[in-house]
C-alpha cells in the first residue's frame, strides 16, 4: 500500500533559539519559591516507568510523607498530577454532587476562587466573607453554618493574596455538629505552618509544592479521609473530572495498580527529595524557623517604617503583605529589584491589587540571609522611589 | 493574644529515607520514554516567577514551537499544566455543552477513554468501533457523521494500546461538510510521525510531553483552532473545569497575562529545550528517523519469529505491537529484562492484556543502537522463557 502523500513542511513557525539561559532568582514573592538544590538535582533524573517496582515504591514513600506533613492518617493521600490549583478543583470536583450546597468564607482571593469553582460542579453556593485581611471568627463560622445546612464547607487556612493565618480550633467540631465536611486550602502553609489535619477535624485539604516543599510548582498533595471517603463512595453518578477522579486515581496509588494516566515522574522525583528532607528537618524545626525569620522580617520592616496589612497575631509566617508607602510606584520598585538586584517580590491580587508587596519566605528561601538581603536593599533602593515628601528623609 | 496551644507532632509517618538512588533505564515501552539529557538539565534550573519578563518570553517560544510541530496556525496554542490526559480532557470539557452528541470512533483502549470522558461532561456520546489493531475507513467515518449529525467527532491518530496510526487524509474535510468538531489524540504522534493538523482540518488536538518530544511527562500540549474557538465563545455557561477553562487560560497565554494558576515553570524550561532541539533536527528528520528505526526493528522482530499485531501500512514508527510468543510468560519477561538488563518493554491494555509487548522507539529513544540493543536481547534472553515447544530450537 503506498504512503499517502503528504503536504511539505511549513517552517514559519519553526524558531530557532540558543540554549536556555535563564538567570538565578531569588524568588521572595507568593510563590514560586526557591527549590531546594537537592530537589533540582532529583527532577534531572533519568525518568523510570510509572509501573516500575522502584516507581511504586517511590510513591508510597511520597504518600507517608505528606501523610507527616499535614499530620493526618488518611489513606488516600496523593499528590495530583497538577499544580496546586489542580488539588483544590479535585477536592471540590469528588465531594460536589448536582445541588449540594457548599458554603465558601471568603476573606481573599482563593476564597473567591473556591466559589467559583464549586459552582461549575452544580453546587448551590452560598457565601460569607471578611475584609481582605482579616480572618473569621467560630462565632460567624457556627451561625452560617446554623443559617445555610451546606453539606460542605469549604475555606483558606494561608490565604496567599492577604498573608492571614485563619485559626483553625473549633471549626472542624463545628462542621461534625452540623453534619458537614470542611475543605480546607493549606497552599501556603504546608510545610511551613502548624498545621493539624486530623486533630482539627478536617475532611480534604490541599496544597501545592512550590511554597513549603522546596519544590518548583507541578504537583498538587492532596488528602482526604473516611467522611469525604464515604460520601465520594455513596455518589449516584461518576465525578465530572476524569483526571482528578479519586475513584480511578486509588486504584492506581492503591494496592492494584490499574494505569490511569502517565504520571510526572520527575516532578515525583523532586516531591520525594523536598519531602525527605523537611523529614530530616522535623515540622517543629521547620515551623520554629518560618516563625522566627518572619518575625525578623515584620520588625525589620515596621523599622523601615514600613505598615503591615495584617495584625500580628493573624499573619502567615510564609507570606507578609506590606503597604506600599503612599508616592512609590510599586511595580516599578518590584521590577527595578527584579532587573538589578535579581530578587521578585508579589504583587497585591484583586481588592490589595496595587496596595500591597507580598514578601514570601517559603521552605528553602526562609533563612536569616535572605530576610537581611531584602531589608538591606529596601533600606537602600527604596527612597528614590518615593515622591518627594516630607517623610522621605528619615526613611533613606 | 496569646497563640493556641497545639497538639503535639505525629511522627508515626516520618520516614527516614536516604537520598534518591533511581537506576539509569531505557525505557522502551509506550511511555514515558528517556528524556533527552539537555531537558533533563532544564529542569534542574533555578526557577522563575511565572510572570517573570523572561518566564513570558519563554512561553512565547513554547507555543511557537508547539505550532511548529503541530504544523498549526493556531493561536490557542498552548501546554497544559498537566499529563496528556489533562489536556486529552481539556478538549472534551471546553467543547462539550450539555446535550451535545459526540461521536467517538473507537479502536482501542484510549477512544474508550475519550468517550468515558464525555460522558462526564454530559454529552449524548455515541460510538463506533474497530477491532483493536485497525484503523477506520473513510466511508465508515462518513456513514457515522451522516446517521448520528455528531457536534464532535474525537479519535485517536496514534492508538498507544494497539499501535495503529490512524490514516487521517479527508476526516477532518468531512467533518466540515457535516458541521462537526473534529478531536485528534496526537500522544504517540507529535514530534514523531507526520502531523498536519491544519491541512488535516482538525479543530482540537492533544498530546503528551513524554513521547516524541522527548522531555518527562507532566505537560499536555493542546491546541483548538478557529472553529473552536467560536464554539467556546458562544457557550451558554461556564466551562465545568476551572483548571482546564481555556477561557481563563488564554488570559494568561495571550497578552493580558492575568494570573490563573502558577505554571510548572521547571517543566516549561524542560519543553523549551525540547522543542528547541526538535527544532533544530527538523521534523521532516525526526519523521524520517523514527521511521527508519521503526522498520529495522520491525524486520529484526519478524527475523526471530515473532509477529507483529498490525499490517505494516498503519503500523505506528513510535510504538509496536508485538504477540507474546505461545508459552511465554510475557509478563515474566519484561521483568526479567527490566531487572537484569535494565530495559522496560510495555505490556497489553484492554482487549491486549496478556497477549502483546508493546515496544517504543520515541524521541530521543529512537536511534539504531537502541534497536540494535532490544533485539540481540530478545534474541538471546527470550528461547528461556519459551515453554519446550518444537519452535523452540529454530529461534533461539
Amino acid at each position: 500500500m503506498p504512503q499517502p502523500v503528504l503536504p511539505s513542511v511549513n517552517s514559519s513557525h519553526r524558531l530557532g533559539l540558543d540554549p536556555i539561559n535563564t538567570p538565578s532568582r531569588l524568588l521572595l514573592g507568593p510563590g514560586p519559591s526557591n527549590a531546594h538544590p537537592t530537589v533540582l538535582q532529583a527532577l534531572a533524573r533519568t525518568p523510570i516507568g510509572h509501573l516500575d517496582p522502584l516507581y511504586i515504591q517511590l510513591m508510597g514513600e511520597v504518600q507517608e510523607l505528606l501523610r507527616y506533613v499535614w499530620q493526618t492518617d488518611n489513606r488516600l493521600t496523593i499528590p495530583m498530577s497538577g499544580t496546586g490549583s489542580a488539588a483544590m478543583e479535585a477536592t471540590l470536583a469528588n465531594m460536589i454532587e448536582p445541588g449540594d450546597k457548599v458554603l465558601v468564607a471568603i476573606k481573599g482571593y482563593f476564597g473567591l476562587r473556591l466559589a467559583d469553582m464549586a459552582g461549575r460542579y452544580r453546587a448551590k453556593v452560598v457565601t460569607i466573607e471578611r475584609p481582605w485581611g482579616e480572618a473569621f471568627s467560630l462565632e460567624e463560622l457556627e451561625q452560617a453554618l446554623i443559617t445555610h445546612k451546606p453539606a460542605i464547607l469549604a475555606m483558606v487556612h494561608a490565604e496567599t493574596s492577604t498573608g492571614v493565618c485563619q485559626p483553625m480550633e473549633g471549626i472542624g467540631e463545628l462542621c461534625r455538629q452540623h453534619d458537614c465536611l470542611l475543605v480546607l486550602d493549606t497552599v501556603t502553609s504546608l510545610g511551613a505552618v502548624p498545621l493539624f489535619l486530623d486533630a482539627w477535624k478536617v475532611d480534604l485539604a490541599y496544597s501545592c509544592s512550590q511554597k513549603g516543599l522546596s519544590c518548583p510548582p507541578g504537583l498538587g498533595p492532596f488528602t482526604m479521609g473516611p467522611r469525604a471517603e464515604a460520601k465520594l463512595a455513596a455518589r449516584s453518578g461518576k465525578v465530572p473530572n476524569w483526571y482528578l477522579d479519586v475513584s480511578l486515581l486509588n486504584q492506581y496509588w492503591g494496592s492494584d495498580r490499574v494505569y490511569h494516566h502517565t504520571a510526572p515522574v520527575n516532578m515525583n522525583f523532586g516531591m520525594r527529595e523536598a519531602l525527605r528532607l523537611l523529614a530530616e528537618e522535623g515540622l517543629e524545626n521547620a515551623w520554629t524557623r518560618h516563625r522566627r525569620n518572619a518575625m525578623a522580617l515584620w520588625t525589620g520592616l515596621e523599622s523601615l517604617g514600613l505598615e503591615l496589612l495584617v495584625p500580628e497575631e493573624l499573619r502567615l509566617p510564609t507570606l507578609t503583605t506590606v503597604h506600599i508607602p503612599e508616592g512609590v510606584d510599586g511595580k516599578a520598585f518590584s521590577r527595578h529589584l527584579l532587573d538589578h538586584h535579581g530578587i521578585e517580590l508579589g504583587g497585591g491580587l484583586g481588592a490589595l491589587a496595587g496596595k500591597v508587596w507580598r514578601i514570601g519566605l517559603m521552605g528553602y528561601n526562609s533563612t536569616p540571609e535572605n530576610v537581611e538581603r531584602l531589608l538591606k536593599l529596601l533600606q537602600s533602593e527604596l527612597p528614590a522611589f518615593r515622591s518627594s515628601s516630607p517623610a522621605m528623609a528619615s526613611v533613606g
